[in-house]
């Protein structure tokens, strides 16, 4: 047993998982707000059930230009239009856009939101936002823009290529792992994530399998949790690196950090052998690097950073960049060294027990 | 994979663990929520802390007299000291009553409430409230009750008999297990009463070894997710009989909810078997009642309602009043038999595996 020294924060939220009766729910939880005269929120995927919900919501204001990015200039026409209609609050039916655009709503109003994802986007379930303005997306972290109720409906998802869902759930994947050992990580964040990770590997090998409305249920769950854990927890390592992947080598975000995961975890688990186990046995197994790797053998997930695009001559600079963001409190000790075995085996696709084996054998 | 469909309700709190460092975190948190002129309360183990706490917070009130179930008397006593000295907040150091009394005072001001416990009463962790007139406690639930900050600081346990912290943390563990399937039980809610089941396991064999620091700081980690859990899930199957022999037949409470638990999981985990096997890998093994009875054993806790105090005549009326209370959704249908053979079993110390194979071999 160990000495236990943390802090945590739970912040206040409502969630409603019932499949096939969005419009309802929201309805209810509307009129448990003491919201009468919503603003609506939709995205080109959604703007039918944003319809039935108008048909029985009476809103002040059905909004229908989202951005991704949240662009400063729409967010700031939607708050004027929420001002103007005398809106009490928000409701958005969409992914991260739509999410994003209430948020920011939000932000200047202090307009309790209700958010309908119809992506495994899981920004509902955080108090961050973003907006975008000259091409600089800004950041903050405010507890008035956190939903204060979230609706989910597999229905909504269902529509979701296949090959999209799988890298979101991969995506949401490391999110929960790397929450593990992110800065701010606590027995309670790290109870979280590692449910989350248990119905993510159920979720995803589901997804693959094309089995429909159980696996998407899981899917929002399990991406959910990875959400309120990853905005409790903050940003480990893996998130730095794939931080640097994008921003340096313009790699697609969601497949970057499923290459990334498993390099990371054969880097750090070692470390923290109590919460390796721990993952193992939410994966169902006994080591979860084996179990990392079966699964992503199952959901024939991206493995090469290599395939996505990194050019070979970029490792060297993108080392450089990823110790200069390396969290203070890493499990393992970074080195440029390890970096960049890292990034060597991601880059070509190596199985990840092996660089483990490298780190291993040179710091022994 | 099954269907999932659930409401989850996330109460806002901030919760500390930082050993020997209670008076620091009081004032940080203090400051941080604004809180000037605090109320102080304590109870006769805690006025010592309170006294440190006092000299650097300069309260505007020291309230010393607490007593236990909150009596009307002492409740609006308080809440016109904390009107009257213009207290902004109330911070209760010490166990149920301190913390109950906090939560009379918050209900009747809606002062924000910091909690410091010194017991394993886990009220700190929940909305609830109770205050007792003419020898009734009426009980209720409040948002504005839920301390916004709890801080942990094991060195305030130090001082419990062993026999009553290991009562205590059973107790805890009765509470997590039973919200397993309680009538609001949800993912969410089990996936933190599971984490309290894991801690509280360790804690407790710990706290029976005498091993200190650590094991009190698992405990109060354990009993506080289990208070979260319980809060969330509300009572089932054990909670009702519970009541019913401490209301009929005055057994103490924390033990006869340590010898109830395990009879009450013999009935309900083999209706539940996913359930059934995540407490299992929780408490450390593949079966759950077998390590629920290696615990029992390893910690020689009370196994039998005959040493509490129950008649053996009095099982038949306990089992007619634990029949018109059995929660609509208990996952074994509970019979005047089946209730029957498992106050039998539980009042004899029988093991519980046996009660199994009779209902299993009387239902087949």
């Amino acid at each position: 047993m160990n000495s236990l020294k943390f802090t945590h924060d739970t912040l206040p939220q409502r969630v409603v998982l019932d499949t096939g009766r969005v419009v309802e729910r929201v309805r209810a939880e509307a009129a448990q707000l003491g919201i009468r005269r919503p603003m609506l929120i939709s995205t080109e995927g959604t703007h039918e059930v944003a319809d039935s919900l108008s048909a029985v919501l009476s809103p002040t204001e059905h909004w229908r230009k989202t951005v991704q990015h949240v662009p400063r200039a729409v967010a700031d026409e939607a708050t004027s239009a929420a001002r103007d209609s005398g809106a009490d609050g928000v409701i958005s039916i969409g992914g991260g856009s739509a999410t994003g655009l209430a948020k920011a709503v939000a932000l200047e109003t202090s307009l309790p939101v209700i958010a309908v994802p119809s992506t495994y986007a899981a920004s509902e379930a955080t108090p961050v936002w973003g907006i975008t303005e000259a091409r600089t997306k800004t950041t903050g972290v405010d507890p008035a823009v956190l939903p204060a109720v979230v609706v989910y409906d597999a229905d909504l998802v269902a529509t979701l290529p296949q090959d999209m869902a799988i890298a979101s759930g991969l995506n949401a994947m490391a999110h929960c792992v790397d929450s593990l050992w992110a800065p701010k990580a606590d027995p309670i964040n790290r109870a979280l994530s590692l449910e989350s990770a248990r119905a993510l590997a159920s979720a995803l090998r589901g997804l693959a399998a094309g089995s429909g409305q159980e696996a998407r249920e899981q899917a929002l769950y399990g991406c959910y949790l990875s959400g309120v854990a990853f905005a409790s927890a903050g940003s480990g390592l893996h998130h730095k690196i794939c931080h640097v992947l994008g921003g340096t080598f313009n790699l697609p975000h969601a497949e970057t950090h499923s290459v990334v995961l498993r390099y990371v975890a054969a880097l750090n688990l070692p470390a923290v052998p109590e919460v390796a186990e721990a993952l193992a046995h939410a994966l169902g197994g006994d080591d979860a690097l084996a179990e990392l790797n079966l699964l992503y053998r199952d959901i024939d997930a991206p493995r090469s950073l290599a395939e996505l695009g990194l050019p070979e001559d970029g490792i060297s600079e993108a080392a450089d960049r990823v110790m200069a963001a390396v969290p203070a409190n890493n499990p393992t000790e970074a080195t440029h060294e390890n970096i960049t075995a890292l990034l060597t085996a991601a880059f070509r696709g190596d199985d990840p027990a092996h660089l483990n084996d490298f780190i291993e054998g040179r710091t022994r």
